[in-house]
């Protein structure tokens, strides 16, 4: 039977389900971080069950399921890949440590065929205002990554996190920003994530887009919603509930050059705690109602 | 006796308190939203038993008053009036009623003396995504406040707010936009406040503050701190406690051309609930320890 509500609402679905094959499909991608109580093999199933053409797997899941085991799934359901989440946390203390774990992950995203890695380049450490400083060791520690992703064919993609986030976890928070960073080095090497939710309140948001043309590695969509939960990092809506436009900054990346998938990334307890199934087909039928 | 503890944290002072006529006191203002259970009467008489030589009053306490003995209040004090706490709010359905209510509040600056009317421009309506009709509608509105306010020898302040705040407080999120809007109008007409807990983050918040030169009305000391609480609007810190670089930001206000007060404005339950000498004598410390 079809799902016929919403979650995490429960309300009524506004439009019918998209079924399998129906074109406006076709750039739809699941972010795992969505369904995260599924393995990798069922949020694969998940999505080939709805007719999700595209995957963005996380390394926590790959990592459960064993790197050459998920690289074999990956390959055999036809899926694409469309990001591989996540690396970065280049601020910290231990630089050594960050690098190596970057390298890691630059090497499972190879071996996944994951055309980018996404950074999340992390934040302050207690105490520190030098955010300038932190700032610099990013960059820093890039130069030293971005040789090794290049070799291995593996494009990094800068994430600009909401500025909430700035202290905690991203000490890049706008598109700009990131921008002046990846240009430091090959398009085909380095490019940026364009998130609804970390970038839809920046009035330079459509002026970056235009700017950030074939630097644009992935698009993901989620809404930003209200009120902020106890833990920041869960606030995050089903495209639709929101203040986002996801569907025109999906219109300007589109403008800008980008062809690539449209990858849903929801962190959100009640999303989290709905039926995986119910999910995809809430996220579908949000994707044809106010992305496409 | 002397206060030797800082408040919230209850953790012993790590400066003493500077005494009234201290130098390093001679710009430092005393926002009333940090004591927010005083009484004008009683913040003023907290500000002047503690050598705080400025105020910035807010409205709830003025109108509680009534204006002209507010006025007279102020005036017989010998404190400066460093700015007037809020106007705005004018992406609403209501226009006419947002604009009479922006015109009271700077009839009610101009009688109190105050140079500005800090402005906190409104967010979006549920369900709206259209942030650029939003940010319109402010210019729009301010185009017809600027005039009255102008005849009044009031200067309004444009509030970039934190991106936190876009959807439900203010759309304007930067002090670059906040100087894109300012610089439509005279400088003696329009400037911008520049509140060290929005900006902080900000990657172009230098470049953008010397850019605003004389168009800096106040600059307001706050910190950041983690976690975010419950409530986001109470999530101010004390100067010192957090991820903000206030004092940095204080010498790049100043190297702007800015020799106006520093207010310390902090919404906070915990601030809230400590004794009002206390948090004067706390927010002084910290002032000669991180600001000056």
């Amino acid at each position: 039977m079809e799902t016929t509500v919403d979650v995490p609402s429960g309300l009524p679905a506004a439009v019918p389900t998209p079924r399998p094959g129906d074109p406006r499909l076709a750039r739809l991608s699941l972010n795992q971080a969505t369904v995260k109580r599924w393995s990798l093999a069922e949020a694969v199933e998940g999505c080939l069950r709805a007719g999700v053409p595209a995957i963005g797997p996380w390394r926590e899941p790959v990592a459960e399921m064993g790197l050459a085991a998920a690289a074999r799934l990956l390959r055999d359901s036809g899926l694409r890949v469309s990001s591989y989440c996540r690396a970065g946390f280049l601020t910290g203390t231990d630089r050594a440590a960050a690098l190596d774990d970057n390298r890691r992950a630059i090497d499972e995203a190879a071996e996944l065929g994951a055309p980018s890695l996404v950074m999340v380049v992390g934040g302050l450490q207690e105490g520190d205002r030098d955010l300038a400083g932190a700032r610099g060791r990013v960059v820093d520690a890039l130069a030293e990554l971005v040789p090794y992703a290049a070799e291995r064919g593996v494009r990094l993609g800068l994430e600009p996190l909401h500025p909430m986030f700035c202290a905690d976890r991203a000490v890049l928070s706008t598109l700009g920003q990131a921008l002046d960073i990846a240009e430091r080095f090959a398009s085909e090497a380095v490019g940026v994530v364009v998130d609804s939710y970390h970038v839809w309140w920046d009035p330079q948001v459509r002026a970056q887009i235009a700017r950030a043309g074939e630097r644009i590695v992935i698009y993901q969509a989620c809404d930003w919603v209200l009120p902020i939960p106890a833990d920041p990092l869960l606030g995050r809506g089903m495209v639709g509930d929101g203040y986002a436009d996801v569907g025109g900054l999906r219109r300007a990346v589109d403008a800008a050059g980008y062809t690539g998938d449209i990858e849903v990334e929801i962190f959100n307890a009640d999303v989290w705690a709905a039926d995986g199934d119910a999910v995809i087909a809430t996220v579908a039928r949000r994707h044809v109602q106010y992305v496409v």
